[in-house]
């Protein structure tokens, strides 16, 4: 599946900047023909369609159908409602992110049917008080969460049906021990989170590890999870060193 | 020292809710005469200076020689340019955080005389892109640094000079035994960032733990460091246990 962005503004342009790095497939509906213009000359290589994202045929020809997510960053919070409610209306199953810009919007995005509500002003103000609250804090996570330090990042790992892992401990398992990396946290399967878990935690099938380690540790850690012969070996070998 | 900040926008009215929350003392300086009056018919009570942070005057009114740090958060980027560097002009030492809008705006800011700049868009469409890419993980920083979630809290801890604690280890101190939080970072005193430290990694005078917690435990935690004669108690009691 896809990803349809709905308006190539500040916001929208970073969104697809993150996607194409990433990259995750996505295409930019945009109406103004003066932003169509300018990312034509910008060179990105973009796949986009020029049209009205409030318009049921301009978002079936986006393939909304078969889409996996819709965001909707246009600049009024009006479009942004009335794009999320022709979208939800087009596909149920879609997950649609949109931008609130005015209080008192996110509400009505959640109600037109978004699954989740982005406000860059509360979130910019939030970000700007923490900095003198606790600048320590605000580091850590710039650093945890931005691509360009190298030494930290916060990454999430699925745990696999099939993984040699499930029914280990968080420690029996040797992740810690064998990469470095801390789980801070495990979402379940049914959506809980369990924050800090503690050691003797059961990993279980389609857990959400919630890591923080450098890069290569996480890398380490995404391929092991995911490789079959390694579970047993890992786990013994973690284990003589505990006897 | 007290704060000033400069503007009454969404954003100024966001910091300040959260300042006078904590709370830390602060002074608004807004020009707009509807913003002041929107300001006394919120009766929120805050200290304000109608009058223009371009103007020396204005800021020396403000308390800007005494002051311990001046948010520039104005709409225009031109003027919060201008703000910092009258700012930066008055008082050598002071912590200034500006916002920037604009693409660019955040080199001259900081050439301006700004400590630290946050710019909502990026911060939001990063925010946005994230919550697609990773969408757990911005879940656990939305929990993690949100007043709303009370399972879950990341703070930071600063050890005193005088502190029991120093020269012990992470482990000898019995931080997580005793509260159960997890420290995924420590600042130096010279602002090195120790991330994900080790077990054995020594307690210095004037570390800045970073630490992930229910907010009792970090508020226990934060009690331990600064009382005299916690430390040698609780250092013995998690020894005894270990041997
Ligand atoms: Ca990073
Ligand atoms: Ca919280």
């Amino acid at each position: 599946g896809h990803y349809i962005i709905c308006g190539f503004g500040r916001i929208g342009s970073l969104i697809c900047k993150e996607f194409a790095a990433k990259p995750l497939p996505f295409v930019v509906v945009e109406k103004d023909v003066e932003m169509i213009a300018q990312m034509e000359q910008d060179g990105h290589g973009y796949l986009f369609l020029p049209g009205d994202a409030t318009v049921d045929d301009v978002l079936l020809r986006a393939g909304i159908k078969r889409a996996k997510g819709l965001i909707s960053v246009v600049t009024s919070d009006t479009e942004n409602v009335y794009i999320t409610l022709t979208a939800r209306g087009l596909n149920p199953d879609l997950f649609i992110l949109a931008r609130a810009g005015e209080e008192g919007s996110e509400l009505k995005l959640k109600r037109a049917g978004a699954n989740k509500v982005v406000s860059p002003y509360l979130i910019g103000g939030s970000r700007m008080a923490q900095a003198i609250l606790r600048p320590t804090v605000v580091d850590f996570i710039e650093i945890a969460t931005g691509r360009e330090h190298m030494e930290l990042q916060m990454e999430e790992i699925l745990i696999p049906a099939h993984s040699g892992f499930i029914a280990e401990t968080l420690a029996s398992s040797g992740f810690r021990k064998e990469t470095g990396v801390i789980i801070v946290g495990v979402k379940k399967q049914t959506g809980k989170m369990v924050f800090n878990p503690e050691s003797h935690t059961k990993i279980e099938a389609h857990d959400t590890l919630i890591v923080l380690g450098e890069p290569a540790a996480i890398e380490k850690l995404d391929q092991l999870v995911r490789c079959d012969s390694c579970a047993e070996e890992l786990i013994k070998k973690h284990r003589k060193k505990d006897e």
